[in-house]
C-alpha cells in the first residue's frame, strides 16, 4: 500500500523567491502542484488550468455548497479557492501536494487539516526584500513601499507555521525545504494523528 | 546571541548501524556526543570519558541527590546515567547534543526534556538484522537469537518517537538523520515552547 502523500502549504511576501524555490522542488514527480480556482477572468498569458481554475461564479459556489472548497476567500468581488478533490485525489495516490496560498488561507487549513506542512519563507532581511523589488524594475516606488508593508504585515504569521526558510541563498533555501520534507516524512507524528483524529484532508 | 543546540536522543536495537551512523554525524563538529557515567568499573580497552565516565558509587549518588542527572537507571547492581551539567552546558554553548540510551532511559527523557528530539533507528527486517549480527561472527546463535528478542521488544517502542529511520543503505540513512536535524533547526516549535514552557533541560 502506498503512503498518503503530505500536504504542504507555503506562504512567502512577494520577492522572497518562492516561486523560484517550488519550481526546483516541482521537478521531482513527487509532488504535484495544486491549482487554486478563482472566479476573477484570466489576464493576458495566463492560461486555464496552469496559473489557475477558471471557472464561473455558480460552479465556484456550487463546489462550496457541496463542501468541496478546502479552504476559500473572496477578493474584490471574486472567489478564490483550493478544491478538495483534486487535493485529496493526489495526497491518495501517495503524492506530496503543494499549495501556494497567503496567510490567511494558510491559517484556514492550519484549523481544516491538522496533519498539512506550513512553511512560511521569509527574506533574508526586509532591506534586502526592497532591494529585490526595486532590482525587478517593474514597480515603482509606491508600489514597493506598498509590498513592503505588505510582507511586514505577513511575516508577524510566521511563527504560525510549522518551520521557517530563511531564503538568504537559493541554493540552501531548497535544500532546506527538501529536508523538512524528508523529516516530515520520517516523522511518526502521522501514524499518531491517524489514531487520534480522523483524517480531514 | 547564538541559538540554543537541540538535544538529540538516538535509540537503536544492537545492529542497526547506529554507531556508524552517529560516527559519521560526530564530524561535524556542530555536534557533541553526550558520554554517560556509570559505576561500573571499565572493561578492557574502554577508556575513560570515551567509552563512559567511570565514577564512584558515592559520587554517581551525590550528583543524583543534586538533581544532576538528566536520567539515570541501575542495571546489576550499577548506575548509568546522563549527566546534567555536561549536556546543558553544550547545549548552551549552540551545539547540538546527541544521547545514545536504551528505549526506558528515551522514554523518561521524553518526560523530562519534552524539546528533546528522539530518533529510533530501525533495521529493515528482523531477517536483516539476523543477517547482520551473525556476518560478525562474533557471537554465538544462542546470543544472537536473545539479542534479535530484544530487538523485537524494542522496535515496539519505535512508534513513541519522533521520527524512525530505516537503516536499510547507510549513505540514506545519514541523509535521513541530517534532514531530520536540519528540519527541527528550521522548526518553529522550539520558539513556541518557549512560550508555553519552562525550558526543563
Amino acid at each position: 500500500m502506498k503512503n498518503r502523500g503530505l500536504l504542504i502549504i507555503v506562504s512567502a511576501p512577494s520577492g522572497c523567491g518562492k516561486g523560484t524555490i517550488l519550481a526546483e522542488i516541482l521537478k521531482d514527480k513527487a509532488y504535484h502542484f495544486s491549482v487554486s480556482a478563482t472566479t476573477r477572468p484570466p489576464r493576458e498569458g495566463e492560461i486555464d488550468g496552469v496559473n489557475y481554475h477558471f471557472i464561473s461564479k455558480a460552479e465556484f459556489e456550487d463546489i462550496i455548497e457541496k463542501g468541496g472548497m478546502l479552504e476559500y476567500a473572496t477578493y474584490c468581488d471574486n472567489y478564490y479557492g483550493t478544491p478538495k478533490q483534486q487535493v485529496e485525489g493526489m495526497l491518495d495516490k501517495g503524492k506530496n501536494v503543494l499549495l501556494e496560498i497567503e496567510v490567511q488561507g494558510a491559517m484556514q487549513m492550519r484549523e481544516i487539516c491538522p496533519e498539512g506542512v506550513l512553511i512560511f519563507i521569509n527574506p533574508p532581511t526586509i532591506s534586502e526584500l526592497q532591494r529585490r523589488l526595486k532590482k525587478r524594475g517593474t514597480e515603482s516606488d509606491e508600489v514597493i513601499n506598498a509590498r513592503i508593508e505588505q510582507a511586514r504585515k505577513e511575516m508577524k504569521y510566521a511563527n504560525e507555521y510549522d518551520y521557517i526558510i530563511v531564503n538568504d541563498r537559493l541554493e540552501k533555501a531548497i535544500k532546506d525545504f527538501k529536508s523538512i520534507i524528508r523529516a516530515e516524512e520520517l516523522s511518526t507524528k502521522k501514524n499518531k494523528m491517524k489514531k487520534t483524529e480522523a483524517e480531514s484532508c
